[in-house]
């Protein structure tokens, strides 16, 4: 069967192609179309290898859910995956058109590369290809894969208690994260959690001059600065109160573990175009990301952004931000917190209102399972290296919710590296490595069946 | 002839308004040939009244030099005007459109309206219902009237000294600020000085995913609003090193008269919009718009602005901002303290680049001249109150120059309102007001050659 894996390769990368083209932005209301294109297309993939397919509606973008046939006494494993994708704007910094996959130097380039289009159907392909060659799969296998994962899948969230049974597995099998380097695979057991909020500080009715009115009126987009500094200090400390009571302490042997990793800051400043890295003191690069909590500001909006100068005190400021958490800590009293510290800190003669979008906890998965043992194996053949353990920083918010609903273990086995610009202008997936997921997702069917000794 | 300027009224209302159809948007390079109009259409105005009329060229927009013939022993007057304006963005905040001029309750509104082209053109109505008369006027009138007031009047500052003899005047008059309020008409002899920026901090080479790079990457919508939060304090009062070295305290016989201004906070507050007034403490509302140093942003840029979310830490983040000064505050030395500061205070991992826009010192002018006599009884005999002498916030950049270049006296002579929206959506300027103001002009030109004993 690995024969024909190589056999069908530019079939494979053909097929991802055709599906990177659809762009199926889910935050996007006028991409609606698209979206439904995007989820068609997988559906109809899924279909034509013989799987059992369902297109649920729910009320934002469809879910697909398919099975393989039951086996019995056999494992059963659940694929979880997505098929819309983040905006791709900054446009002008993109290369090649984002929705125009096009392969450099080995990397294939498009929105959706590697968040999660490439990596999902890495899953799909190995099960196409374990039906299509006649062997019947060891275990049963089922997939599930969302249209709303970039805007915080609540509808998902929703549905999942009363899809519980139709989803019941025995371990869920995550590909939406990187490898830990280059050529050095990974299995990924903690993510950190999300909240994600926008802030619109609101003063007078109207855009005021500034030369009449400066001095009187309190100018909004100064009172959102204020606001947004306070949160956070300059070493990167979030300055809301309690905010840190539920953060604990990471343990030493994991700190040590982690340190053995060739890790060089220099390096991953380079690669980010920095000239120095930036974080809470005591602590190593990979522990922030991966391990504490951090504030960042997404995006910001206040006043003239045109050409030129216009002096005025804007009426509006407004800023989009978010947390990640780190587990433990709950979204929703972040959101009380959070409340708590701006109305404490925002100055006279502007009022503010708090959008509260999409938050998830984090989450931690055992490593001490059949699961984590038989894909070390599966990646360490297709990939020729054996993986390292480790976090990511970014969220899945759907991830601890899988383990509450459907009790079952989690691997998140990531084929992406860290510079594949997810959520980035040039987003990308390196065409070996969609290959090296396929692989290893056909070999790991095998693994978690027949368990070595 | 005052009964000829009733008899005028629908004419001279029909003039302004086809003057205000062009959107002559000085910093909008996409504007250049409506600029190029208003200008046209002014200088034509002129000389179909019999001035003498020349559109002088500069790298910028051009000016429009023109004058009645000269009274041999009679005193010369100036008037200065700008026949650009602001932009006009955000649209959607406009009744009826900015250059589609109308009258609503008395008021009409479009950009340009009070500032300055209904101001401006006040006088040069008179000046021509004198020339139509067939009295010969009592002095010679120059004017100025220029197209880059809005973007900071560089070209005009440069060849002010050339063209001193052409421009050479006892009293140069302004007409492009307010009365001090409704039934209140006053005469201005103080300006604000102006300094404008704008600051970009660039941190990562591309937007990067907040979850894999949060808590190692400094976010530069962050370090920009600690760099924007570090320059004021929540009471308005200036950071900056040596900042209010040069502002000299208000004399108290001054705080006594503006004290008895019928000036109210509460009022003020409903008038723009916001539940409170703020500032800094220790200054009445009056002190600190006309005579306190401020600063302001005037709009914010950075990152997701779209709709939903987008979790990044952006690779840019821009604010413009602008201070209004006090005399013998020097632009030049303000912008020394700006750099100062923020390399002082600037965190690791981002850089930052700040663009010096226009700046001009702020400005005094003598109120015991035979200048403010003549003007205080032409005033009183159009508007019907006897005016009072107040300063004004906003800043006419040229207005210092014109003093020390030319070495004349100043009378600045508004007939807007406060609350005319000058720079913002829903400019309007009150057609009594311009009717008044055009028949105040021509009884100055009176009361300036023929003063009362």
């Amino acid at each position: 069967m690995l024969t024909d894996l190589h056999a069908e390769r530019p079939q494979h990368l053909e097929d991802l192609m055709q599906w990177l083209r659809i762009p199926s932005v889910s935050s996007d209301s006028r991409r609606k179309d698209d979206v439904q294109q995007a989820c068609q297309w997988i559906a109809t993939k899924l279909g034509s290898a013989g799987l059992k397919v369902d297109v649920m509606p729910t009320e934002g973008h469809p879910l697909v859910i398919a099975e393989t046939p039951p086996v019995d006494g056999g494992p059963v494993v659940l694929v979880y995956g997505h098929y819309d994708v983040q905006p791709a704007e900054p446009l002008d910094h993109w290369i090649s058109g984002p929705f125009d996959p096009t392969v450099r130097d080995g990397d294939l380039f498009a929105r959706g590369a590697t968040d999660d289009k490439g990596q999902v159907l890495t899953h799909v392909q190995s099960v196409c290809q374990w039906m299509s060659a006649g062997n019947p799969l060891p275990l049963q296998i089922k997939f599930l894969i969302e249209g709303e994962e970039e805007v915080g899948s609540a509808n998902l969230e929703r549905l999942l208690p009363e899809l519980s049974d139709r989803l019941a597995c025995d371990c869920v099998v995550i590909s939406d994260s990187s490898q830990y380097g280059d050529g050095q695979p990974a299995i990924t057991y903690g993510l950190r959690g999300i909240a994600t909020y926008e802030l619109t500080v609101s003063g007078p009715s109207q855009d005021l001059h500034s030369g009449s009115f400066g001095g009187a009126v309190m100018n909004p987009a100064i009172a959102l600065c204020h606001l947004l500094s306070s949160m956070v200090d300059s070493d990167g400390v979030i300055q809301l109160p309690g905010f840190y009571d539920d953060v604990e302490d990471l343990p030493e042997d994991q700190r040590d573990q982690w340190r053995q990793l060739p890790q060089s800051d220099e390096a991953f400043a380079k690669s980010v175009g920095v000239e120095q890295l930036f974080g809470e003191t005591g602590y190593t690069t990979d522990e922030r990301r991966w391990a504490r909590p951090t504030f960042d500001i997404n995006g910001l909006t206040s006043g003239h952004q045109g050409e030129g100068v216009k002096t005025i005190i804007p009426a509006l400021a407004s800023a989009k931000f978010s947390f990640r958490l780190v587990p433990h800590q709950d979204p929703e009293r972040l959101t009380n917190q959070l409340r708590e510290h701006l109305a404490a800190h925002v100055p006279v003669g502007v009022a503010w209102d708090l959008k509260v979008d999409h938050g998830a906890p984090g989450m931690l998965a055992r490593i001490d399972t059949p699961f984590a043992r038989a894909a070390e194996a599966a990646i360490e053949q297709a990939f020729g290296t054996r993986p390292v353990f480790i976090r990511e920083g970014g969220s899945i918010p759907i991830v601890t919710r899988f383990q509450e609903v459907l009790g079952c273990d989690c691997l998140l086995l990531g084929w992406g590296l860290s510079d594949d610009n997810a959520h980035s202008p040039n987003e990308k997936f390196r065409v070996q490595d969609y290959y090296r997921g396929i692989e290893a997702s056909a070999r790991l069917w095998n693994e978690i069946a027949n368990p070595p000794e």
